[in-house]
């Protein structure tokens, strides 16, 4: 470890695949890049035994024992209430303790969310924090917010949004000039509801955001946009209607293989282009959805990673304490 | 033609290929329906050529000369002002006028919804009109609305949108008893914004209505969900991705081809497959939004329609008629 390290604090009884998911993933990383070292959340009966076989987790992480974890199915209220001896909420009171600069967790969405914003507070300047994440183009990738963590927004939300998801695009997906645009229902000014129409005045007029106009949903994946700005409901339907669209191709894509032995022969050949295929869009290579807009970085993983995906999120994570993210935010909201 | 014989009319003078795909989409339909005439409104001397080419289409269709047309980069403002003697409102015309039981288009969105709505007028009890389409899933297709008239909605404009898309589901998909549901951010009854919640008490108090909660975007494939009702901002963000993310994928499984030999020869033994899956999810067999709640009924088919697409949009518009959708809508709201 060199003096350009960072301390990243872990959650690992988070998701479908704890510990192991975590711990896995964490090794998967650290193969690659040694200057982070790990603070680990959870059951230090389930944790040691990986340490044992895994000399890189053994070098570079530390095990903070805590019993206790939130369930899944746990409500916000009950987190809030219930969860203080939790390994989330003590991985994300790590970040508010400066023990580490940044928390990731693949546990329950509705209690990290909760938890991170009363521990960690808001940034200022900063009314409501969002779920960011990237995902794949014909050219760069995407960075899109909110996910679904404001269901309802203001046009100054918008603008607040605008301004961390340029900050993001920058640090993650290293554009230099990230292209801002609202998620429309048409590319005309006067498409569209009042909230749009008047976020899109307030990004025109910022000084600092290179806004480029609205954006609809059929040319999110043309690769001519580098942050999509909208509210949490049509980011998460956005999100989750491009997850359901892809997995209803697939099956149809793979029905012929049941019944086709000419199908199959093809799809053999086909084997190696599709192996290269996967690994440029994989999913799992976009996991890590930031909650941004905190005094502190708080990033979820998904609950079913496996490590692969928990190695991605770890990656997501690096960069966005390495690219002092949120320092670029509070620069640009003092411009305004 | 018998007593069963239905009207409509065409405007021949909308969309990319103007006059051909509608003339030929009609030409198609008639191979194995004998049961509509058809009134075509538009230049005389580009349609007759073709009645003298096919004889179907002379036989079952007369024309209406109109010299004018709606361009196609109109505003609504103009359509409205100057529109009147164009093929479009003179078609829609025939409807409000009883010549015909339906009217299609290929031409401008915006000014065929707001000719529609002035010239046919609304439904009783409907307070807006919305765009209505289905699309296919795992199972039955799945119908959903609005997909974009209405940017922002009240619980009684969802409301009557689910007595709309019920309607249209009975008589266009053949579903006994639909599964209606709201759009959401998640399943849970709290999630979302007070709009749904409010909606989703209305759907439920309502007799007729066969409510069964809220879906999330990722599910709208799985052939679960019979109606999907959601406002025009959200639901033309659904229909918009799920295209992009389509053309994405398309995009993305063809690159190997390009390249290498391998992915060629594997491609040659998936056609006779991929013909079978392009059939059944081909995007022109769902061809054919409605404009849904005025007194009459107004089809627009897609802008770049083909023959195919187009043959899809009059046998939709055939079966919208001989269902008596509007009847049905209007039955299922004085019950309430």
């Amino acid at each position: 470890m060199n003096s350009n390290s960072v301390t990243i604090a872990v959650d690992v009884m988070g998701g479908d695949n704890y510990p192991e998911a975590a711990l896995l993933g964490i090794n998967i990383f650290l193969k690659t890049n040694k200057n982070v070292k790990f603070l680990l959340f959870g059951d230090e009966n389930l944790i040691q035994k990986y340490l044992k076989s895994y000399p890189l987790l053994n070098e570079f992480c530390e095990v903070i024992h805590v019993e206790e974890k939130i369930g899944d199915n746990w409500k916000v209220v009950e987190a809030l209430r219930n969860g203080k001896n939790t390994s989330m909420w003590q991985a994300i009171s790590a970040v508010a303790e400066n023990k580490a600069g940044a928390v990731v967790s693949a546990g329950n969405t509705g209690a990290l969310m909760a938890i991170s914003k009363m521990v960690l507070k808001m940034l200022p300047k900063i009314d409501r924090p969002a779920i960011i994440n990237y995902l794949p183009t014909k050219k760069n990738p995407f960075v899109i917010l909110d996910l679904g963590a404001n269901a309802t927004c203001t046009p100054e939300n918008l603008l607040q949004f605008a301004v961390m998801g340029d900050a993001f695009s920058k640090v993650v997906v290293d554009v230099k000039e990230p292209r801002i645009s609202i998620l429309n229902i048409g590319s005309e000014e006067m498409k569209g509801n009042s909230t749009v129409q008047e976020a899109a005045k307030l990004m025109t007029d910022h000084k600092k955001l290179n806004y480029v106009g609205f954006v609809e949903g059929d040319q999110l994946f043309d690769g001519n946009i580098d942050v999509v700005v909208t509210d949490g409901f049509s980011g998460n339907i956005a999100l989750k209607v491009a997850e359901g669209t892809s997995k209803f191709l697939a099956w149809w894509l793979k029905k012929p293989l049941k019944k086709s032995i000419l199908a199959k022969i093809g799809f053999l050949f086909l084997i190696p282009s599709l192996l290269k295929i996967r690994h440029s869009i994989d999913p799992r290579k976009y996991n890590g959805a930031m909650l941004i807009g905190l005094n502190g970085i708080s990033v979820k993983a998904h609950g079913g990673s496996d490590k692969i995906a928990f190695a991605s999120a770890i990656d997501a994570t690096y960069k966005l304490i390495k690219g002092k993210v949120n320092k670029k935010i509070e620069e640009e909201l003092n411009v305004e």
